[in-house]
């Protein structure tokens, strides 16, 4: 497999596709050292399809190299799937379950996200409180060619922020069959069940099977 | 395999098209008939490629369906590639090996194309007269994931037109192996050997290797 540019800014995001690519003898480089411009990508696609898709494709546009994009989120049943591909700017933006803190502005932080969230779902009971993680991962080659894997992580949410591991929701997620959050798993744990992990293994599967590498 | 819209209007080209992927069990659906409004796509790409991916891209989007697009040309050593990705509009298209005739319209007619490229060549001997035709076959599935095949078939170019079968160049074209031109050739014939072909299959090889069907 040659070089693979990352398409995300996120370093969190780098760090874990980098810990399971590697696995698979991926060489991911951070876009900014494949020399792309700093650049903001907007995310306007009603799907994480979509998104994964513009930000794989204008990366590689850029970087003229195999580039690889994730985007991800957690999908909350009982708030009609919020907070979905709106993630990572949760608290700052307005168009879905607004709250008197938000401005419509770029990404919030991790602790306005998950606290707007605790506050939506607060007098949901245990049980209802399901939820689970999506992950998208694009790879296009400057041919065109684009592979296309999803990846899930299913499981429930809890009220107050537990481990100081990952990143974004993962300390309110416990994904099913463990009695720790995402927060609190080791990081090879996490690794190998997370909705990035799953989304990986079956692009994978995929470059196997058609015989790139 | 479900229902897979071909993006193309040349009518030729579908006949070819379906000829092929019959065998295959799928089945091809025109454009018009899947309800994709009667547009121009822009064939701005400078490769196959890249023509192929931005017209199976954009009637994907127009038709929400798994979309095929070829983009095919023929490839003449001793005029430096030409006609090339401008094989469609070579003799109304002045920006290569341009002719007293040239007006920069749309596509041209086979036989306007043909003469030009008959006059470019003429004086060179038969062994230096090779050429190639290639095809490129971009598949685009909605949610992005995009497959290409490239196709080519090889051979030599002869200095008048032979035969009233295929379309384009295939009367002055005789692949390697035979005496007779794309043109002479039984259609059945050409549709084994054609770069049209050879893109087909290796686009079928990639679709039961990720087990789409």
């Amino acid at each position: 497999m040659k070089t693979i540019v990352a398409a995300t800014k996120n370093k969190h995001k780098i760090v874990e596709i980098e810990a399971i690519t590697s696995q698979f003898g991926m060489n991911i480089v951070p876009r900014d050292e494949a020399g792309v411009p700093d650049i903001e990508i907007p995310e306007t696609g009603k799907t994480f399809e979509e998104n994964s898709y513009i930000k794989a494709h204008e990366i590689m546009k850029l970087s003229g190299q195999i580039t690889i994009a994730d985007d991800s989120g957690l999908v909350v049943d009982c708030i009609e799937g919020a907070p979905g591909v709106y993630s990572a700017r949760f608290a700052t933006f307005p168009g879905i379950w607004p709250d008197e803190k938000d401005e419509d502005e770029a990404d919030s932080d991790d602790r306005d996200n998950n606290s707007k969230l605790i506050r939506l779902i607060k007098d949901v009971p245990y049980e209802q409180r399901t939820a689970h993680f999506v992950s998208v991962i694009t790879m296009v080659f400057p041919d065109g060619e684009t592979l296309v894997a999803r990846g899930e992580v299913h499981g429930h949410l809890v009220l107050e922020e537990r481990g100081k591991g990952g990143f974004g929701y993962d300390p309110l997620f416990v994904p099913l069959g463990y009695d720790r959050t995402f927060g609190e798993l080791p990081a090879e744990l996490k690794n190998s069940i997370s909705h990035r992990a799953n989304a990986l293994v079956s692009l994978k599967e995929k470059l196997e099977k058609l015989n790139i590498d």
